[in-house]
């Protein structure tokens, strides 16, 4: 995270009001007991990380506007006890999730409800020009956001590969070719915001954890399945980041020695074989036909050519090794499958699950395996929660993000 | 956990309490200070936290006894600020690791320091007659302990393979040959003690964790080499347990589809590569030996047998990749390779690095890769320190243990 002199100051002082809030975002309207209950807390400290919070306007007391549910929950003896929830229009975010030529970008509030969401092409990857193309669009988003009373407090951005978010640092990343790029700090010059960079998966992972298919799991596992194959895990209630910024690295789990070579320099890595340009490239050997991209990989594979279906079949013992590796380490409660992959997913969904099945070791294969479409605006908004972690954390003394 | 009657109760009536013993223990002595800044606490909870635990005699101020060192640090100004230390005299645990044909076992006071070890054979596996091996083992400790006047407050057990500690349930282990065996329930009646059932890699993790090469590191972790291979992994400063109870099981992720086939179903499996049971057979097929075991197998690779060297160096290929896929997955800050097949290290410690290198995508090729010797009593130990956990964080408020 970097600051700018106009960074708005979330009044969280302690890792205990940092999750809190969280707690209430993902969860809320909540009573304060409900919300200790949840993040562990006494009702004590909740009351104290909750004041400076209503103070400040962050959070609010009562239940959603607009919804007729009960404003008060009425114990059975004593006082009514009252709900907080997160006040969304006190600060807004913008989240940018960028594919190797497209940009697409969401303008959120604090609760990470979408507001506007715009694309635009990434004509050239050079970080230079990327980053005017960020500009551009982030500058977009804000003059939207300049209508409201209420200030721009964060942006996310989100990459693809390894990407060290505590240096703000890209250090790698293939589909944008990019190597060792201080993202956050030409960002945030370029945008004048503070800005969080996050490998996208791990970015999608939080917003998942938060508001998807991960809510009130511990432990669970994003699969993302596409261009590339990523990873987002979450651990103890976390996201998985990393000792040095890599994690979750799905797409290079070797799952055959002697298969096909990947850009990273092995060979048979579960990307090799089923990401895009694996399966286009094997697409083309097999048929002989001319295959410009992942929609006529499918198309073929539909069509019963001889050999096109044993290419996805292939894609998704693959994808179910990689899965089932990351059950028998981690243990899961669930895994949850998405990506634009997902277009192909007829034609591989028996051989991911038979794969998963015969590879996880006892237990483990009861983990929950799913899938869930999630378009890139979805993307996008991980990274503006990713954005709005960071503004909840930004104290020196909530080390525990 | 399974209470007996004779329970004894420690004070901690929250996560915060049971947290700020488990720092005191494995950072202690320390100022309450210092314990809530590790514990990311606040001073007055922490003040809070040890009231109780002073009064009952779990925690005392000073200094260790005995030690030359400063009973008190004494801050530039005010109060000289008092230390806290875990009393190891107010309650003691038995640790008791099961290995295929033996049983290791130690008495520990509540610091986990060793009292007294001892070593019985196991001669039969089947569960009846290794719980009497287990209760004769104990009892055999639990008269030691008479003398003292603390109490034995709890008994951790520690075997491979697929371990529900939160049931007691040991589903299955393959060295053992048991399947579903309610191990806490069946030890609780024959040793009269409260028992926490782990498996037994991560039973040694939270040992390396509160005194070994994991401590004050929050994401690393420890592998195993010798009958089987296994892994414990901390991330986010806990133990991975995986959500149905598995979870580090390295030693079935699969390198080659077309490897060996390993007991569990599959080919290929880091275990039915590199441990000792796999090794044995491959030497004998290379040599055309008899190969009684895994100490004639290193002796004819250092014999230098013609093809016996391969044999290492293709275990060390396959544990190397299994640390590079942990690596890869979770970014630990270290990874500690221990086990009786260290006795090999020399013949496949630099393939082991060679394939970790390879096979670590980016940045994950930094973690600190180190060995080190750990006898089956501190496997034991590890098990004591399970108890230990179970008993620190036995109230039901705190159920993040």
């Amino acid at each position: 995270m970097r600051s700018t002199p106009h960074a708005e100051i979330f009044p969280a002082h302690t890792p205990a009001a940092a999750q809190v809030f969280t707690t209430v975002l993902s969860h809320g309207p909540l009573t304060r007991l409900e919300a200790g209950r949840r993040a562990g807390l006494s009702p004590a400290a909740v009351t104290k990380a909750v004041r400076p919070l209503l103070a400040a306007g962050y959070l609010v007391e009562g239940g959603d506007p607009g919804e007729s549910a009960v404003e008060e929950a009425r114990p059975v003896l004593g006082r009514p006890a009252s709900l907080v929830r997160v006040n969304g229009e006190r600060a807004l975010f913008v989240g940018v999730k960028a594919t190797g030529d497209e940009l697409i970008a969401v303008l959120t509030d604090l609760c990470c409800r979408v507001r506007l969401a715009r694309r635009a092409p990434l004509p050239d990857r050079a970080p230079g020009s990327a980053l005017a193309s960020i500009a551009g669009l982030v500058h977009e988003l804000l003059a939207h956001a300049a209508e409201s009373d209420a200030p721009v407090a964060g942006l996310g951005i989100a990459v693809s590969g390894d990407v060290d978010r505590a240096e703000g640092v890209v250090r790698y990343s293939p589909f944008l070719d990019w190597r060792d790029v201080p993202l956050a700090e030409l960002a945030t010059t370029a945008c004048g915001l503070p800005v969080t960079v996050d490998n996208d998966v791990r970015a999608l992972t939080v917003a998942e954890q938060w508001f998807g298919a991960g809510a009130g799991l511990s432990d669970f596992a994003v699969v993302t399945v596409g261009a590339g194959i990523g990873c987002g895990l979450v651990v103890h209630g976390r996201v998985v980041a990393g000792a040095h910024g890599v994690a979750g690295e799905i797409g290079h789990v070797v799952v055959d020695p002697a298969g096909p070579p990947c850009h990273c320099g092995n060979r048979g890595c579960v990307e090799a074989i089923a990401g895009d340009a694996a399966i286009v490239a094997r697409m083309r050997e097999v048929t002989g036909h001319q295959v410009p991209d992942s929609a006529a990989a499918v198309a073929l594979a539909h069509q019963g050519l001889p050999g096109a279906r044993e290419v996805y079949a292939r894609a998704g013992e693959a994808i179910g090794r990689g899965i089932a590796t990351v059950a028998n380490l981690l243990g899961p409660e669930r895994v949850i499958i998405s990506g634009e992959g997902l277009a192909a997913y007829d034609l591989f969904a028996e051989q991911i699950r038979e794969a998963f099945t015969t590879a996880a070791f006892g237990s483990a294969a009861r983990c929950d395996v799913q899938t869930r479409p999630l378009p890139f605006e979805e993307w996008a908004r991980g990274a503006a929660a990713a954005a709005i972690q960071t503004f909840i954390t930004q104290n020196p003394a909530s080390g525990k993000g």
